[in-house]
């Protein structure tokens, strides 16, 4: 698959890394909040695309994962998109549960910003989180 | 730097993959659009906290790269955050000349949805870019 068909064509050609993974940035649909950035292998792209809910690979702990497979928030996938080169996807999700996408317990995994010294960070009240700065 | 540290700490840390890159999603200042996904070395980084416009790691050239030096679409960052595990940021930028910050002359990198077959892409029109499903 030439460049011109990669970037304008209509064939869905995901291209994984040499680690075999890609890289997927996660926002909530509607609102478009960023919620996280996480990878998929091709199984999790698969199986994603199956059964319509967000599946990852984790590199920690190097498995297929679920998300919200114990904490109840499972993302349902209203679309996804990918971009020019192929080499990432934005998916478009419905949270379940309380609705939160961070391990933290936070809606999203970006709650702090970068300080002015560029060394430290500041956190971000829960509602400038959902602002798009 | 513990997980505690590193996940609710005052200490930006970014955590650089074994390729020494880190992930950047970058989003219209303002809208949320998300605009693009790049990565960042060391010293791209550096320069954008020092500079105060984004300058990215170019993998397919191997070289440090100031986003809209030839087409003047410079990305003026208006705020950086982090990620709970520190191994992403989140560029919130205003985006000079057309405001276009795909290389193909669109305003964002995601302009194709997957289709219900998981195997075909299709073409969003312009208004539905900026629309988060």
């Amino acid at each position: 698959m030439d460049k011109h068909d990669i970037e304008e064509g209509a064939v869905f050609a995901p291209r994984f890394g040499a680690d075999g993974l890609i890289t997927c940035v996660t926002i909530a649909a509607g609102s478009g909040e960023i919620l996280m950035l996480a990878h998929m292998n091709a199984q999790a792209l698969q199986v994603s695309l199956e059964t319509g809910v967000a599946h990852y690979w984790s590199r920690s702990r190097g498995q297929l994962w679920r998300k919200g497979d114990t904490s109840g928030q499972v993302q349902t996938i209203v679309e996804m998109r990918t971009d020019c080169d192929q080499d990432a996807l934005l998916l478009m999700v419905k949270v379940g549960g309380d609705g939160h996408a961070c391990h933290t317990g936070r809606h999203s995994c970006f709650y702090r910003k970068v300080g002015a010294d560029g060394k430290s960070l500041e956190m971000l009240p829960e509602a400038a989180q959902h602002s798009h700065g």
